[in-house]
């Protein structure tokens, strides 16, 4: 596996496996990597012979009083890791060499990033595509992997890569949660013990809206309340940031649940802002 | 030369130029080709093996009221002279091919958008930037070639072809005017013979800015008001649409002229809004 941390130095080792006939895969990752970052990367080696991790904490796609300083940061374990895993090469960038050219342009959608996660963090979305659109354009890979954990992060970048015509597919791999349902996040570090347990909330809260819907299709106002005093109950040192039901194809808020939806949930802890995510269709009930 | 009308049969024309060791060349239009098209198709040819050109009048530059509907159109012409010319491949896609999808992704660039055409195009030059973004990731050329007639629309594509890290060289060709100093440029079909007339006195007024700095370096206000007294008497039916004497480098205005500046306007006539510029260096003097 190499290591590199210039433009020239990845497109070098990129036009190298493409000389040599092989399908090139980007996992683009802000490091500190988990379980879920494993499976993007199995995924990903399935699918491509030549994998490259990146492994850059964007500041553009955090505002103010957010935890950029906060992030995790874990170089050698994640090298390791993907050592270990069969990566090919990992891209390791400072902040100079990714916007020490100026950066005056941004790349965003409009709507998709406008709810949930995009209301909460203005200016997020945008940070996240124009950092991506860089990432497609140095490593210029044939198809590239994101986690469903960030759902709506998945759907934008799919539109971003759709409207704009990259030459790359985008996948898109199962949410990988602890064995009491936490999904997998980096920022599961930032949280208290205390703060863990009562994480599995987030989860649980999204069972029990699947659960609705499955047994009765109540009103989308109906689960978000009785999601609500779950998690009060559940996780009382936890801040509901975002509760909502709305359709996957355009992330717009819907009043039923009697088509597929996607209940989506940000809860804030004292140095860790969880979220979480189910496509629940009640039309597809399998119980 | 071939003629494509799709995506597909764009990238299936230069993956064959490019397993044929070719280097790729983009000449972006929007047709009513002329002198200054057929300049940047010569250095293009020049500089690669393989030359794509394409014409699209792209909507989504073009702001409530400017000249969508009255931009010439010559498909037939366009497509004869870019054959006589040795072009490789003509792209002529319909709004639906380019804009289907969904076209909810912009890509703009702060700050050297926001002045000269941008101030008076609102929306303008994110239109440009985010077609051209579309084009480069269809045709994914070696290099692409733009006109010096538009000055700041080859900035901005710079400024954004570095910040996003496209694989892409620009190359600035010079400005290709008529005999009389006139600025090639399809809009000039929609003069009327005595706007032709008159409008050589854009070039003039900038031949006159250049003579008052290489004169004596005179502040950049005096140098503005000398030019709209010569505008006002020598094409009176042309309306002012900016007059400004900026850095080359950001597109700030400057007060002074002791050091390189681009002096650049627009002016409107009845059906045409013409535009010029003029890169001028004191210290460059050559008489």
């Amino acid at each position: 596996m190499n290591l590199a941390r210039t433009i020239e130095e990845v497109r070098q080792e990129v036009r190298e496996a493409r000389q040599a006939g092989k399908c090139v895969a980007l996992v683009p990752t802000m490091g500190a990597l988990h379980a879920g970052h494993m499976s993007l990367i199995d995924t990903a080696k399935g699918a491509c012979d030549f994998v490259a991790v990146s492994i850059f904490v964007n500041p553009t796609q955090f505002g103010p009083g957010e935890d950029l300083d906060a992030y995790p940061r874990t170089p050698e374990e994640d090298f390791a890791a993907c050592e270990e895993r069969g990566v090919d090469l990992v891209f390791l960038p400072d902040v100079k060499t990714m916007y020490g050219g100026g950066g005056l342009t941004t790349v965003s959608v409009a709507r998709l990033g406008e709810t949930l996660c995009g209301r909460a963090r203005p200016g997020h979305f945008a940070g996240v595509c124009t950092v991506v659109a860089k990432l497609f354009h140095i490593v210029q890979p044939d198809r590239a992997f994101f986690g469903a954990k960030d759902y709506q992060q998945a759907a934008i970048i799919r539109r971003m890569t759709a409207d704009l015509n990259f030459p790359i597919e985008i996948v898109v791999c199962p949410t990988v949660r602890e064995s009491d349902g936490l999904a997998m996040s980096s920022r599961n570090r930032n949280l208290s013990p205390e703060e863990r347990r009562q994480a599995v909330a987030l989860s649980q809260s999204l069972q029990l809206a699947r659960q609705l819907i499955e047994e009765s299709r109540p009103p989308a106002a109906e689960i978000i309340q009785a999601m609500k005093e779950y998690l009060a109950e559940t996780a009382p040192d936890g801040e509901v940031d975002y509760l909502q039901i709305v359709d996957p194809r355009d992330l717009s808020d819907v009043a039923a649940t009697d088509k597929p939806v996607l209940v989506a949930l940000a809860v804030k802890f004292s140095r860790a802002r969880l979220i979480d995510n189910m496509l629940v269709d009640s039309q597809a009930r399998t119980s």
